[in-house]
């Protein structure tokens, strides 16, 4: 039996979105047991079903790293600890990145050598395939040394959880030739570049990253970040804009109506909803973060991420990769 | 009378689209001369309307700033020459980027006080405004100090170029709260919010860069880099998916027919060649970088870019700002 809990109140959607992608996961999967933590009240349609923890304190989105602590009680606290106690494989929340990403960390721990934990997510490419990227936030500042570190766990989670049989990985620099990019870079490029368990392929620009021909693309947790986020706005945008683009006048309506299975098959290869959120890797459990303005269609696939990665043994598998650092 | 030196040689594309945009350009603008820096017998359709400086050394497009010196006959080098022995007050090149930054600004040198120059683009956002990014990749590393006078020299460029009053400058980051970001960026934060020169909104995410929200984005170049190519390759990548859509099927296609007026009004939106480039400010002239894959469109946008800068005195008002660094 997987075990997974959930912190019922981060959504900003709020624990009727949350309520529902578990019924839904519940008729679809057999295998798995919920410990759902939240105000008991707004859980009443889950009663029989999973267990119910209540909790009255919710982490404030805007709360960050430091205050994740202070409030030992909040539902989001309280299904880490669930994890660090041995009593789930995996939590999943939509709550504030940062305070989950600090409970997480200072409550089930690094693996043994990891120095730091990142944050990935698969991406959908140009070709159908998808590329793992890491780390998108999870850190600040990183060195050369760490860099090495993700190239080696993002290729254990594309070959799990990706199906990958060699993941090809890349460095996100702002050039393919091994000389350019910041210190940083240059210098991770050097060390990736002598691991053999790495199938290290060299530098990658931002504009190749979702052309397919990278499984995993590594970088420091900043333009990480940078990078996941003007992807997502662009998207947005240009999604924007085709909508307008159909709106003009009655005519270009129809226009929409006439092409709009190839407007839908775009959509559906672009949906990152199917991949319901980003994990954090490095610690000693799954933890999935929910994007906050997850549905119940994201936070079901949320939960689905968290179930594989258990499934998959995904932890283990990051504890032997990394047991010579 | 503008005088502007182009290097004839850099664009992927050859001399022939450079030849064309400066046949256009002098359609349009009659109070401008042009040095052109090229192989004498690829320039002869332009005899008799502009200077031909023979030229057969060729920067190589994977040439770097170490080659860029040693070299001292390639097009690119003579054509900066003639802006550093004042026969010029601009140089246009779409040649290998590394090298001209390098060149221009050895032979150029840097305005007083400014400590490192700047590669800035302006971007055509969701609202129709655009927004002046920098850095966009002239560095490799970059200080707090450096990103302070990124926001002053931004902040000129917006006014003066992109005609805005009072631009809304704000730092790229990974969050929009004042602890958010890297330590360059947080210490870069404390400064810039120090000087009344420059009118600070505060950090911005990557997501909203394009949402017209700000006229000036500051970042150091690095994560610069990474922000423009990671919007360039998203925007390629949807542009190829609407193409897909509409091709799917007859019926599509003539979808594509009824919609079309809509689609073109969202292409020039996103027009990326209408600002033909970009420029490095901070040195002294007026310097830009037109895309390697400019055809004579984009390359005429370029020459319209170094135009106007110098007509605008650009150079002049950034020396000002800079005068007490």
């Amino acid at each position: 039996m997987i075990k997974i809990a959930i912190d019922a109140m981060g959504s900003d959607l709020g624990s009727p979105i949350v309520v529902e992608a578990i019924k839904n996961f519940l008729k679809d999967y057999h295998d798995v047991e919920f410990s759902v933590v939240g105000r008991k009240e707004q859980l009443k349609p889950l009663e029989g079903m999973v267990e119910i923890i209540n909790s009255d304190a919710v982490m404030g989105m805007e709360d960050g790293a430091l205050e994740v602590m202070r409030q030992k009680n909040t539902s989001m606290l309280m299904a880490i600890d669930l994890v660090a106690n041995k009593q789930a494989q995996a939590v999943v929340s939509a709550g504030s990145t940062g305070a989950f990403l600090t409970g997480a960390t200072l409550k089930l721990k690094l693996i043994p050598n990891v120095l730091r934990a990142a944050l990935v997510s698969p991406f959908p490419c140009e070709n159908g395939r998808s590329v793992t990227i890491l780390d998108i936030g999870a850190n600040n500042e990183n060195t050369p040394a760490h860099l090495v570190q993700f190239a080696k766990i993002g290729s254990v989670f594309a070959r799990k959880v990706g199906g990958v049989t060699k993941p090809r990985v890349y460095l996100l620099s702002n050039g393919a030739e091994a000389k350019k990019g910041s210190p940083v870079v240059k210098e991770a490029y050097k060390l990736i570049e002598k691991e053999n368990s790495i199938n290290f392929k060299g530098n990658i620009e931002a504009r190749y990253v979702l052309s397919g021909e990278a499984d995993v693309v590594v970088c420091e947790g900043y333009p990480g970040n940078v990078l996941l986020k003007s992807i997502e706005g662009t998207a947005s945008m240009m999604n924007k804009m085709i909508k307008d683009a159909f709106k003009m006048s009655v005519i270009s309506k129809f226009g929409y109506l006439l092409a709009s299975k190839g407007f839908k098959q775009m959509k559906g290869k672009l949906d990152y909803k199917k991949y319901g959120g980003a994990m954090l890797l490095g610690v000693n459990g799954v933890v999935v973060k929910g994007h906050g303005s997850s549905d119940a269609y994201a936070f079901y696939n949320a939960i689905r991420v968290a179930y594989e990665m258990v499934k998959l043994n995904v932890i283990e598998e990051l504890k032997e990769a990394m047991q010579n650092g």
